[in-house]
């Protein structure tokens, strides 16, 4: 198990696996540990033994382990605090929305356009928090599987199901399930989120656009509900992963924490 | 007022000017108009013809403008949609909280440690939206004229009151003031936001930690309240800005949302 590869061989794999666009990299035990829990298969693992100290996580992977040096491991990872391990893994096929039936009282998001993984990634984090059944994005500019989604989702984004999906068969899926739709914007035909009723026993999809350009006239148009967070200063809105933050939890405050 | 400098002349300006750390650089026409409203003085004013159209805002200062080409503004910003506009702006000195006296019903943010300039510009984002009276910080890891805090607040960092000051400073000034403060922390002592009452009459102080720590023993120690959000996932934290935008319009939904 315990071998230094040279600097060259290292090299030369992870230019190899840099451009099989069928594996992608995992830095961070919290990270690892949620690329492991959502059956996603660990290709090789590198480990840096002047940081690691948690080989409980890594025993099952003996065969596969690649021993690196402190020097190549802080050039291979973004960040500082990596936890002395990168986990090279396999894509998995995301599903598709069309043969899933949604739980009863689902909690849906459904995301049109994000640009940031960054956005994504907070976006992710909070609804593993909060419960979400569902992650549906169209127009993604940015892949699931970046370095900086996984980061800033804390491996949720291995964990909870995500589709990318066609707008016009996310519709169809959302009517042929009765869910609402929930759309924000800030023009003055929403209602004030506080002032907004939501069906205990119904499903519901929380609609986000871009961070540009907000939502698409096609999803405020078929939307049951048009919402705005109400605002108090200058500026027009809010960060799109806050907006979610502030919607979720208050629809999580109404259907678990008022008697 | 209209003359085209040669590319030379404009690289030698912009590095003597990003060489003086007493200006900063300013870009995008709703950060642009932020700034001035928050009565930072304009040193230069760059425009792109090809694509700045809002002469308004620019036509009190004639003197200071210098008209850049099209090729030389995409070198110069870090985003594409950046209106046409880079303003080299006079930092201010910020205020001392020593003597501010807070009015009744204040809300404040204190953030210890905070590192991600992108964490920082959404916190300031949400806190204009949500009508704080002041954000103070302490241990501060960035500028709060670092491009992405100007860009991710849209500018509100121009706006708002605020301070960087020591720790121990804070604290006696929320003492004298006899401000309750509100931390933040996921161990088993803290109470479920929802299950919290805060004070309608008193002034709240709403202390978040470093995106990698959370908050030290100190804050924790000497809080009046230690809250923490429900999570129903598998990951045990939220990204800061998302804690502060669910309690801070928790608080707002009480305030000014219940009969």
């Amino acid at each position: 198990m315990d071998k230094i590869v040279k600097n060259i061989k290292i090299k030369k794999l992870i230019k190899t696996y840099k451009n099989n666009n069928k594996l992608f990299f995992v830095e961070g035990i919290m990270e690892f540990k949620m690329a492991i829990k959502g059956n996603y298969i660990p290709n090789k693992i590198l480990i840096c033994k002047d940081i690691f100290d948690n080989y409980n996580i890594i025993k099952s992977f003996n065969s596969i382990i690649i021993f690196i040096s402190l020097n190549i491991f802080q050039k291979l990872v973004y960040r500082k605090n990596s936890g002395g391990i990168i986990g090279i893994f396999q894509k998995l096929i995301l599903k598709t929305i069309q043969n899933i039936i949604p739980p009863k009282n689902s909690l849906i998001v459904i995301l049109d356009g994000i640009e940031k993984p960054g956005n994504l990634g907070a976006i992710l984090r909070t609804a593993d928090s909060a419960g979400v059944n569902f992650i549906i994005c169209c127009n993604l500019q940015t892949s699931i599987f970046n370095t900086n989604v996984i980061r800033c989702s804390l491996g949720s984004v291995f964990t909870q199901q995500i589709m990318i999906e066609d707008k016009k068969l996310i519709l169809d899926w959302l009517k042929q399930h009765n869910i609402e739709i929930v759309s924000t914007s800030t023009n003055l035909k929403s209602t004030n989120l506080y002032d907004t009723y939501f069906a205990s026993s119904s499903s519901l999809a929380i609609v986000l656009g871009s961070e540009n350009k907000g939502l698409s006239n096609d999803w405020l148009k078929k939307s049951n509900k048009i919402i705005k967070i109400p605002m108090f200063g200058f500026i027009d809105s809010l960060n799109v992963s806050n907006v979610f933050s502030i919607i979720i939890y208050e629809i999580i405050r109404r259907k678990k924490y008022i008697i």
